[in-house]
């Protein structure tokens, strides 16, 4: 089974979409299997983080901006691939730094989250998007 | 098939499990197809890498360590989520770039990992915990 | 269904394998499904990158390579595990910080690939290796 999730971004950030994603297990009826994630793009990512504190959301993407700054901040003049604005080339080192694809298990009908799990679209680009992320249920 | 592999740790660093998976693997009697492995936590991670040389482990625990130190540290001071002890964010981030999720073809009823690959949790924060990992084999 | 990818490499840098994976998927007849790709090293990794402009592979690089410098750096001196060369232990902290796995789904009989990934082994070592990745097809 195979469900496309779109998730709209306005800007760099971690947006959860973990309520789409246990609905679409749900109504599969699945028992026991496995949920893959699999984001269709090269300049955002996925991550499964702690959905409780927003602080720890802003946290992240503070960090990742500050280890991969703009192509136009002076510690990364050495970028050659800046014709698609200064976001474009950091995003994609962000991108592959974090997961393109994830597997979580379902047990009993259910995503074997932890407790404090939630599943983000993590966007890199500074402008507004909608990212696709391919969903596939395998048993 | 699925399990849930419990992995004591006592501070930061890689503890290897391999055994454990490798018997789960071989008792299910699968002859191919696919080993997930999914954390339930969003502070430690999995990792797949050398088990040969135990300095490699320091190395990599070293690295991270150094990349992003604990919140205590000046260079972290603009870190906000900070109320759970200065090691927790730290991990939360290093837990975002590495992997939450590990998938091993199984081929002739065996893992198919190579000469020196182990499988690792790699914790990142200061306590003593127990650790959930489910493992699935899908085929 | 499991094959067998082996890539040559000739020194760091990211090697585009896109199209015998695509006819993999393609050969086994499958219409839905997953297909998980796993790298048999610890000194090398996988991405799914942009494969339109060669710049974007050469900034790739070089970003890991002033993140992770080599071990004869000065600012790399802390590091135990050398006696396999200068190149040896930051290959296997970029293959900690990059996917050996990765799970693209499989749609009406083609990999989902967004219009402008592709799928590379990124190299790690300084030295020439034929590296060894195992695609595993799950429905």
């Amino acid at each position: 089974m195979q469900r496309l999730f779109k998730v709209q971004t306005s800007g760099p950030g971690l947006y959860e979409f973990t309520g789409e994603v246990v609905r679409f297990v749900r109504d599969s009826g699945l028992r026991e299997g496995l949920l893959t994630l699999f984001v269709q793009h090269t300049s955002c990512s996925l991550l499964v983080q702690e959905n409780a504190d927003p602080d720890v959301r802003q946290d992240l993407d503070e960090f990742f901006r500050r280890l991969v700054p703009s192509s136009d901040d002076p510690s990364m003049q050495w970028l050659r691939h800046t014709n698609e604005g200064p976001d474009d080339m950091p995003a994609h080192i962000k991108a592959a730094l974090t997961p393109v694809s994830l597997s979580i298990p379902v047990t009993d009908g259910r995503l074997a989250l932890g407790t404090w799990q939630g599943i983000f679209l993590f966007e890199h680009r500074a402008g507004g998007q909608t990212r696709r992320v391919v969903g596939q249920l395998t048993s």
